[in-house]
């Protein structure tokens, strides 16, 4: 068989406008900031062995948050100890952003005179979206699922699921009580706490979940998990079969070990000011669940149900001391014997580091 | 000539090498993200007509500042005249950005705290210029040319030229005198200013300039250039060719009459809430040039020297009231001769929120 030269031709321009064709759709679907993704992020990072990664405002942000002293460091370790999920420090940076953003957005003088200036509603999400994407990216080795824990950003969990649509969210809840003994006993300084009055910080506590769980409960189950401090330490198997489910994530065990983890590539990064981080070089154990008992206050005890309404709401028992918080599972309790004989040590760089932050704290009392 | 099933073959061939070359290039060197542009932001905006403009952090941003009531407005009305520039009204949220990213670079244990938490100051760097490029891109219609003026950004000039290397800075200069007198007889709150005192702002006056004519220094002349406000009310045609050379920007008749562009599609637009905008609606003219002379107390008049130190500095005679600003353009005193007679009001709506705006100051009063 041969071809005329008219019937090359042909072939020739078929072969172009295809190609045209393809271009022209790839622009439209494909590349960021195309015909219908005007207005997508784009985020590219290389980790060690020179693969790239690609963040958008879709990607599959988890956000993890509760009150602080509620477990949600212990969550984003035992997160971050998975391969295919990033789940680092506290960024600290990212609730100031929300703070400010969230002074723009109420209706009022301020809103009004930015929108006088042709400042919009629009313009400031696209910003906070393109900082919020910049800061989630690049905080440490790039992976599958990045997440992010900064406890307060769970009380803008609605405004977050508007930025970031495929974006899902881990709620830490757990006995007010023992928060606020965490808080007290730790000195873990929390803007609004007064660290001085159980009765103050049980308060505080009560309308931080409240807000919280109502802003969880808007963004829907399919996106805001609410996940109890008691039952991961207790049954910490089962407790994160569910998280990873949730996130679709496939089961490693690796979450299950999070202290072997610690500092290696791709597993867990602690901070060395962090207040958990102590805590959180142990494996799961039970040293924390009940140490609250007998350090309430009598009057404030009695009172609960007016100081902290959400205790029993979220159904721990205000009269109970401590409530029955279920069985733990065995390697559980093997884990917080080994703890309660000394087997782990902070490692020699945090624990130096815990030393000179004991000193500075004592300097600043002088 | 006709071709063989051989032949057609290997044509076939080549134009699908080819395709795949060009898609392979397009994605190294245009696409943003690509290989060789791991860290370009981008931002794209249509205009009415559809045509797309692409932003990133190389584009030519031009950024007016000065200390309050310099002449920043005139300037950046003057420039938005201009049919390939948008300079829009004052962000507010730009500073701010700008005043929280600088009070973590500051060395001390904020920075420290971000440090130990893997908040690197790059990872700042990049959510910074990613949030400053959203919200100057999205700051109206797009042009060829972006530009911003909050006033107080110039102090931040050096950090700006870092976060984009192509931007330009231009920093408006005046005697200090007329810009104290401008801001406490028309009450324009500034942060740090006490209104009730000329010794006060024409002290926190010297302090800013000077500040900002640093930075502007450091940046260099070739990306920095110092207006005078009487220069460019006396000679705006001259002085305007400068800036445009400046800037790389073609010359234009429209940035010399300005006023005829206000609220036209492409042209000036205008905030109700500035406090500049009953001057700017007006064209250049010299009613504010020597308005501050026989307002200055006596003691602060005889302690110039002291108080201001950059008023001689940068030229301005403290011992001439007022010195020689220079000689008028026919067109400036034939404005102003138009201004003196009235011929100049400001528009329906802008006049009527302005007198919102002096109902709301009233109501605060009282």
């Amino acid at each position: 068989m041969r071809l005329s030269v008219r019937r090359g031709t042909i072939l020739l321009f078929c072969v172009f406008g295809f190609y045209i064709a393809v271009r022209v759709l790839y622009h439209m679907l494909a590349c960021p900031g195309g015909l219908t993704r005007a207005r997508r992020l784009s985020v590219r990072i290389r980790d060690g062995n020179r693969t790239q990664y690609h963040y958008s405002q879709y990607s599959p942000v988890v956000f993890v948050g509760g009150v602080p002293r509620s477990g949600t460091t212990l969550m984003r370790v035992m997160l971050d100890a998975h391969p295919l999920i990033r789940c680092g420090e506290e960024t600290r940076v990212i609730p100031r952003l929300l703070a400010q953003r969230h002074s723009w957005r109420r209706p009022g003088e301020e809103r009004q005179g930015l929108e006088d200036e042709g400042v919009t509603q629009e313009m400031l999400d696209a910003a906070t979206a393109a900082y919020l994407l910049q800061i989630i990216a690049r905080h440490g080795e790039p992976a599958q699922v990045l997440c992010n824990k900064d406890p307060f950003t769970l009380k803008s969990a609605t405004y977050l699921s508007h930025l970031f649509p495929s974006a899902k969210f881990i709620l830490m809840l757990r006995d007010g009580r023992a928060s606020v003994h965490s808080m007290i006993s730790r000195r873990v300084t929390i803007a609004g706490f007064d660290l001085s009055s159980y009765r103050d910080c049980l308060s505080k506590w009560s309308s931080a979940i409240e807000s919280m769980l109502f802003q969880c409960t808007m963004v829907g189950s399919g996106r805001c998990l609410t996940v109890r401090y008691e039952n991961l330490v207790l049954q910490p198997r089962s407790t994160m079969q569910q998280v990873l489910r949730f996130l679709d994530v496939p089961w490693h065990e690796g979450v299950l070990h999070h202290e072997l983890a610690i500092g290696k590539p791709g597993g867990v990064s602690l901070s060395r000011t962090e207040r958990s981080t102590d805590q959180v070089i142990k494996p799961v154990n039970l040293e924390a669940l009940t140490r609250w008992v007998g350090h309430i206050p009598l009057d404030v005890l009695e009172d609960l149900e007016n100081i902290a309404p959400m205790l029993s709401r979220l159904g721990y028992d205000p009269s109970a001391n401590p409530p029955d918080y279920g069985q733990p599972d065995p390697e559980v309790v093997n884990n917080t014997q080994r703890v309660l004989k000394g087997d782990f040590k902070p490692p020699a760089h945090l624990k130096k580091i815990s030393e000179d932050e004991k000193s500075k704290v004592l300097k600043r009392k002088d």
